[in-house]
Parts: structure tokens; C-alpha cells; sequence
């Protein structure tokens, strides 16, 4: 694609042409190779809208609850983006499951026609395969909704492991999701989330066992380090009735206001580029090295003599890299 | 540490000294400047031990069964070493729970001196920070402990989210823990981390509905691509009381033997080094542009102004990269 027509797309998005959003998603989950010029394109579009992340353990709700949230906040008249970041099978390719079925009632249709609610976009992301790779393509699909115009971005990922972890940390505000009575709940808080938090939500609240529940957030939230001068609220919600769901779209809402005060989002979204300047640097020294002595294939013969022992990885590293940083002095 | 140093720390740990081991194992986990030349020493000393990956839910009593599966490894006369990979806080940098006491009465001291059964030794491991730093910290202690002459390495993951499908993709044989009526267990093979199963193991299996889990493991196993010519079987256990324990090793010990013909375990770890490469590669890659020009400070400036909409993040990293691949044309 030109300058030109890297231009012309993201007019079209920011115009509310949904075909031409999904095109432009698309090229920046595939990491095309016009992905960088695009969210160049996109970059100045942005910096409005508000980012919530919704993480929690499998089975917490967080599908039906961003669902609600979604409705919430496009009754209160702002266009809403949802990223639901499916981990999926590293081999296949595909998630197992996508049951996503549910949003299409407010989904537009990919054809550039609205079949339904034109403030409203879903997209369910794939990994990008390489570790790391999910936490960017994240960042990125992010950036393209925003570039549209959606005031608010729900980013919607399972809470464990050092991935999503690294998604949640994407948001301005982020939502830990908890339930009742699944299993251990200390043991499912071990993976850092309970750190990011900015609300806690104990969603399926009319179970039992809520009570225990709160209390052990209660207790650890001496170990929330995200903002020492604010205690988490803790919201209960019922998310497949809705109950509970207009008191946690006021706490975010004042979360959101007393964020804007004193340059607090600013603060935070420094943090949030300082560590995706890091990642984005990794992917574009790692792209130079595979042109440059790294390619696949030489990785490929390497790895089967270090398998059989015969070549010590680490010389190897040491060796190419220098070639790399220093390719006149090549042995 | 000079040279001499490190190929006596070495030595000595191969002689099974427990001191020169932690301390061996603190300057990779902790990727200490000498911890390159360190993993090169031992590297020679690896290739024989069999390394077994433990994943699955929080709350799966993962932890027990390799403790059962360690002392089974040790009553067969093999030397066993296990490392427990807890995700902990980004943050606090210290995990949450540390509730491994029960492994102690086989556990060797720090001192040097066995207080214990000296062919046992377990590491638990805190993240090494970065994105896919964990995966490589692992692999590191691995090859260390291999290296010290344990025979059998048992790697225990939280199996939700990338970085677990990878550093369960360091061992030659991966067990995929569930249990019976824990929450929606569909929802929570979403990782991508059936695909990765050798062998599915149903831990407590005294609890209703292990039948069920069973069917669904059956019906999910079209998916499984890691040896298609070989149906990972499914063993029940119950750890706390250690049934099932003796069936489990028996099916590992047949799968060990099935993988050492026809070089599958050459062409599996070659697998393994293919991905290994490329992590060393990309955290040398950043250690060397972190000395050129991408000193954490820079990066911090440039975040903020990022962060404020002053500058555009794809051509600042465009820039700062074509300076450390041409040194000499710079701007």
C-alpha cells in the first residue's frame, strides 16, 4: 500500500466506514508490513478515549459483563470499541472456543453496511504467536479503534499469566473480575492481578459466598501498589441479569474523572508507552536480524546441532549478534 | 567471575554440592552478567535428563502430584530436580503464596550439607520481569539443574496464558492437569494448552464428575497435533492420598521410552531450541541497543512525550533502530 492509500483508509475509518475499520484491524493483527505507516496514520487520532480492561479467571463472566458494560455506556451516548482477547491454540492457530455469539446483536456487519448499532465495534483477537506478540497486537488493534473514534475501548482478558498481565496493563482503568465459590480464589489471585487492579468486580454476586469473597479482597488490598492513595472499590454484580452494572459504570466514571485530575492518565499512559516502546523495539531489531544472518532457516540448522550437542547456543548468540552490531568486522 | 571461576562453580556443583548449585542457580534465574558463560559450561553436562512439564488450572493440586510423582522418580533410584514456576506480582516482585513446605522433608539445605535426601532439589522460581523472561529464567535453571546430574526435571506451570504454553514447551514430555467439576472446564482449555498434552492426567478423581472431564478430554482429542500418531492417554490420580501415582509414572516411563526411539526426543528438543534461539537472540539484541542508544532513560523521555501526543512512537523506533543497525549514519 502507498502513503496515499494508507491515507485514504484511515479517513474512511475515522468517517465510520466499518469495512474499511475491519481492513485496517486486520492489517495491524497480521503485523503487515504497512502496519507501522498505518498506526503512524492513526497515532494523531488518538489520546481521547478511555481504555478499561476487564480481566479474571476463566468462567468469571467477563464476556456477559463487558456485554452489559457495552450497553451501559452506549446508553449514555458514547461509541464503544470491545477487544476480547481469546488466548488460542499455538499450534492450530484458532481458539477452541467463540462463543461470541451473543454481541452480534449490536455488531456491524463486515461489509461496510450497519446491520445494527454503528457506535458499536467488536473484535475478538487472535495471538500473534510469538510471546509477546499478543500484548502488542493488543495495543495496536487498540490504537485503530480509538483512530475511528470510539470514546470507550473495553479490552476483555483472562487474568493469568504474565500475557495478559501485560494486556491489562494496555488500560487507563482496569476492572479484576472474581466470583464466588470457583475453587480457591486465593489460588487464582496468584498470577500479579490483583496488583492492577483499579476495581474490583464480584460478578455472579448472588451466589454464595460473597461475602468471603470480598473479604478476601479486603485483606489483600494492603498489597495494592497501583495507586497507594486510593483503595479499590469492590462492585457486585449479577452480570447475566445486569444487576450491579449501573453502580460499576459510576465507579469507573469517577475513576475516569479523578484520573483526568492532576495528570494522574497521563502518568499512567507514559508508563504504558515506556513499556511498549520496549516491545515494539524487540519486534523491529528482531525483523532487522532475520535480514540480517538471523533468518529462519539458519536458526533452524543451529537449533538441530545444539539439540544433538553439538554447538553451544550461547557462543552462537554471542558470535551472530556480533555480526549484527558490528557487520564490516564479519569472520 | 573469571573463567576459572565459573568452571569451578561448576564442578562443583556437578559433584553435588547444594551450595555451589543455588548459587548457580541464583546468577541465571537472576540473568547475572556472567550467567551467559555460566550456561556455557554447563551445557556439555546436558542432553541426558528427561524433563517433565506439569500444567494446568490454579487449584488442580498440581503441586501434590509433583511432589507424588518426585518421591515415585526417587524410590526408582533417579535423581529428581523440580522447579515450581509461581507467576508473581510484577509489582512487589514477590509471589503471593509461597506455600511450598511440604516439599522440605526431601529437600536439601543451602548450606552445603544434606539435611535431606541429597538426589532432590526443588527451585521455586520468581518471574525474571520481561515478557517471555520467565520462559527463558526456566529453561536456564533447567539446563543448570540437568547439569548437577538430576535425571528427572519436573517443571510445574500455571497452564493458563502464552508464557505457560512455553515454558511447558521446554520439557520433552508436558502432563495437562484437571480435575473434575472445576467451575466450566471447557472454558478453561482455551489456552491453547490441550494441544500441548502428552498425557492428561485427572487429579482428584475422587470428586463427581471425573467421567465427565474424561468425555470431554475424548471428544477434544481430534484437536492434539503434538504426535498425531500417538493418542495421549488419561490417567486418573488422586495425589493427596497418592493413587494413580504408580500408573502415572508407568505411562511417562512408556512415553519416555516411545520418544527416545526414532530420535523424537532429538526432534522435539530441536523444536525447543528453534524457539530458545530466538528468545536469547531478541534479549541480547536488547541488551546490546540498550548500550546504544536505547538506555532506559532515553526511552522514558520519549514515553512522555509519546504519552502527550508530542511524538510519533513508530517513527521514533524507526529512527533509534536504523542508528544501531548503521552506527556510522547517523543523524
Amino acid at each position: 500500500m502507498t502513503q496515499t492509500a494508507i491515507a485514504d483508509l484511515v479517513s474512511r475509518l475515522r468517517a465510520g466506514e466499518t469495512r474499511a475499520l475491519a481492513r485496517a484491524l486486520s492489517l495491524v493483527e497480521n503485523d503487515a508490513p504497512e502496519a507501522p505507516a498505518l498506526l503512524s496514520a492513526c497515532f494523531p487520532h488518538t489520546g481521547q478515549g478511555l481504555r478499561i480492561g476487564v480481566t479474571g479467571a476463566p468462567g468469571a463472566g467477563k464476556s456477559t459483563l463487558v456485554d452489559r458494560l457495552a450497553r451501559a455506556f452506549r446508553e449514555a451516548g458514547k461509541t464503544v470499541g470491545v477487544i476480547a482477547v481469546d488466548p488460542t491454540s499455538p499450534f492450530t492457530g484458532g481458539a477452541i472456543l467463540g462463543d461470541r455469539i451473543r454481541f452480534r446483536e449490536h455488531q456491524t456487519s463486515g461489509s461496510g453496511e450497519s446491520v445494527g448499532d454503528s457506535g458499536f465495534y467488536l473484535r475478538s483477537m487472535a495471538t500473534r504467536g510469538s510471546l509477546g506478540g499478543l500484548a502488542l497486537a493488543t495495543a495496536d488493534v487498540a490504537l485503530v479503534l480509538e483512530a475511528s473514534g470510539k470514546d470507550v475501548l473495553l479490552i476483555e482478558t483472562v487474568g493469568v499469566g504474565q500475557d495478559e498481565v501485560e494486556i491489562a496493563r494496555l488500560a487507563d482503568i482496569t476492572l479484576v473480575v472474581l466470583v464466588p465459590g470457583m475453587g480457591d480464589e486465593v489460588q487464582s489471585l496468584k498470577a500479579g492481578v490483583m496488583e492492577i487492579a483499579d476495581i474490583f468486580v464480584i460478578n455472579k454476586s448472588d451466589r454464595e459466598g460473597a461475602d468471603r469473597v470480598e473479604q478476601e479482597i479486603r485483606g489483600l488490598q494492603s498489597l495494592v501498589t497501583n495507586h497507594p492513595e486510593r483503595t479499590p472499590p469492590v462492585v457486585r454484580t449479577t452480570a447475566t441479569t445486569g444487576e450491579g452494572v449501573p453502580a460499576l459504570a459510576s465507579a469507573v466514571g469517577e475513576l475516569e474523572q479523578w484520573l483526568r485530575q492532576e495528570n494522574r492518565l497521563t502518568g499512567r499512559r507514559t508508563q504504558h508507552w515506556r513499556r511498549r516502546l520496549d516491545a515494539m523495539l524487540r519486534t523491529e531489531l528482531m525483523r532487522r536480524a532475520r535480514q540480517n544472518g538471523f533468518e529462519a532457516k539458519v536458526l533452524q540448522f543451529h537449533a538441530a546441532r545444539i539439540a544433538s550437542g553439538q554447538q553451544d547456543p550461547w557462543q552462537l548468540i554471542a558470535q551472530l549478534t556480533e555480526k549484527v552490531f558490528h557487520p564490516d568486522n564479519s569472520s
